[in-house]
């Protein structure tokens, strides 16, 4: 297939790449261009816009910050929808607002043009690896025809259901490993002030009832004291509010999410933005009374 | 070996039963004597006291409610400690607190006895199956002694440190299950409130960076209706009381174990104390603004 891509953030790159290596035909558009080397080096052709990206494609797919960048890339100026040749399938897989996910597939509707919002959860490991889970919201026709595109970037594959579903699909996601952290940070604070060895701790903690993937995979990287991103705390920051906004559309009130975001926010506003997740370890540190022993 | 057992609840019911198949020698006691039938049907000889039950073995075990159960079957009247030919080791398996664990130690030493904390995680499918994580404190010797004792019980066992290592260890996995089961109920909220099939979210969630042991095994029970207890809501209040006086102790704040505790102990004084920890999710539907849509 020729598939216009547009985002190559730390998920983006490796998914485009798993495309590549597959042997798609790739243009490829993002914000920085230096950006989009790597994949060009190994074949892929650059593209000026999300226009350009998806001009004559197959599929156009955007991984990119924001709801408002998405909303740009698919509805802006130069944004896929003013291809003169648009694809058939434009498919989303930021994690973005349902409510955004709704327009768009209806702004693709009207140009005949099927829209999927497709985000994922498995951090950089499972952009790497092939085996992000992908969660599908729209029409089942168009999620047929996507079906390789999707089968080569994730190991789970799943159509929720209309457009949106993807998105509340994935927050309930994000509500999970919110908590998931909280947990973990709270956990690792405890185990190196209660005077344990933290590794030994974690190899009796992730085989149980504790046991999570949050556990397994960012608790070591808490350990080494390695606070780099497999997950920006400002993308975090940006779908724990989608979140909060969605619950509270929905009447719902989630106190465990509510502390976590708080928390997060914070985290962003000290700084810590341009940090993986798991840097929430040095925040909820700081503001222990006494700090060490 | 002979082995002395106290406590045939969820839990030490299953674990005695496997060291009956393992060919050891089981007398044990327990505080409502109908519990212990099954086992004494299957070769475990009944013992009216926990002195009984330890009377010249080889070691003790006990797994019972709260820690003044724990304090009353070893330092009591008729404790194991009272034995005119008490073990060479005594076990206790609840969870419990590190300063009892630290003060059995010393009163057992006393005697010339060892004593072991080694609380565990895993829950009922863990316990049937033998494969609990068994996080153990006290001397390396006494552990080696016990060690084929453990390995029949449990998949991991891991010896921590010292007196106390294995109970403080076992505060860091509640602290972790505590977060986990507040993500998990809120999640299920979410999705359902959401319109979406949650069992369908499920299997989207499980597999990603939100995976988790609660997930895959309560959260299928929430969605059956199934609050029957694996792991009792009165015992999990007990064990957060636990955390939260050992990281006040320790100097720490921890919000988010705050949060889930007051959470818990709210669910038992409104009557769900026999429920499992998954019942967590009656409380918070109940608390919130709209009910059902």
């Amino acid at each position: 297939m020729q598939i216009g891509w547009i985002g190559c953030g730390v998920m983006g790159a490796s998914m485009a790449g798993h495309l590549l290596e597959a042997g798609h035909g790739v243009r490829v558009h993002t914000r920085t261009r230096a950006k989009a080397a790597t994949l060009v080096e190994r074949g892929a052709v650059w593209a000026d816009s999300p226009r350009e990206a998806a001009e004559s494609a197959d599929v156009a797919v955007s991984i990119v910050g924001y709801p408002e960048d998405v909303e740009m890339v698919h509805l802006g100026e130069t944004g896929t929808l003013s291809a003169d040749h648009p694809p058939r399938i434009l498919i989303d897989m930021t994690t973005s607002e349902p409510d955004l996910a709704v327009r768009l597939h209806d702004a693709a509707a009207a140009r005949g043009i099927s829209f999927l919002d497709a985000p994922v959860s498995g951090g950089d490991v499972g952009a790497r690896g092939g085996t992000l889970s992908i969660m599908i919201g729209g029409e089942a026709t168009a999620v047929a025809t996507a079906q390789p595109i999707f089968d080569i970037l994730g190991g789970t594959v799943i159509h929720q259901g209309g457009p949106g579903a993807g998105q509340r699909t994935k927050i309930v996601n994000q509500v999970l490993v919110a908590a998931s952290m909280m947990g973990a940070v709270e956990a690792v604070l405890f185990a190196t002030r209660a005077g344990l060895d933290p590794r030994r701790v974690l190899d009796s903690v992730t085989t149980g009832a504790a046991g999570s993937w949050t556990l397994s995979n960012l608790v070591p990287r808490m350990l080494d004291g390695d606070f780099e991103p497999g997950f920006f705390i400002d993308h975090f920051v940006k779908d724990l509010g989608i979140a909060i906004r969605e619950a509270r559309r929905l009447g719902l009130d989630l106190p465990g999410l509510a502390l976590a975001e708080s928390f997060y926010r914070e985290a962003r506003d000290e700084g810590l933005g341009a940090k993986g997740t798991q840097a929430l370890l040095l925040l909820i540190e700081a503001r222990q009374p006494r700090s060490g022993e």
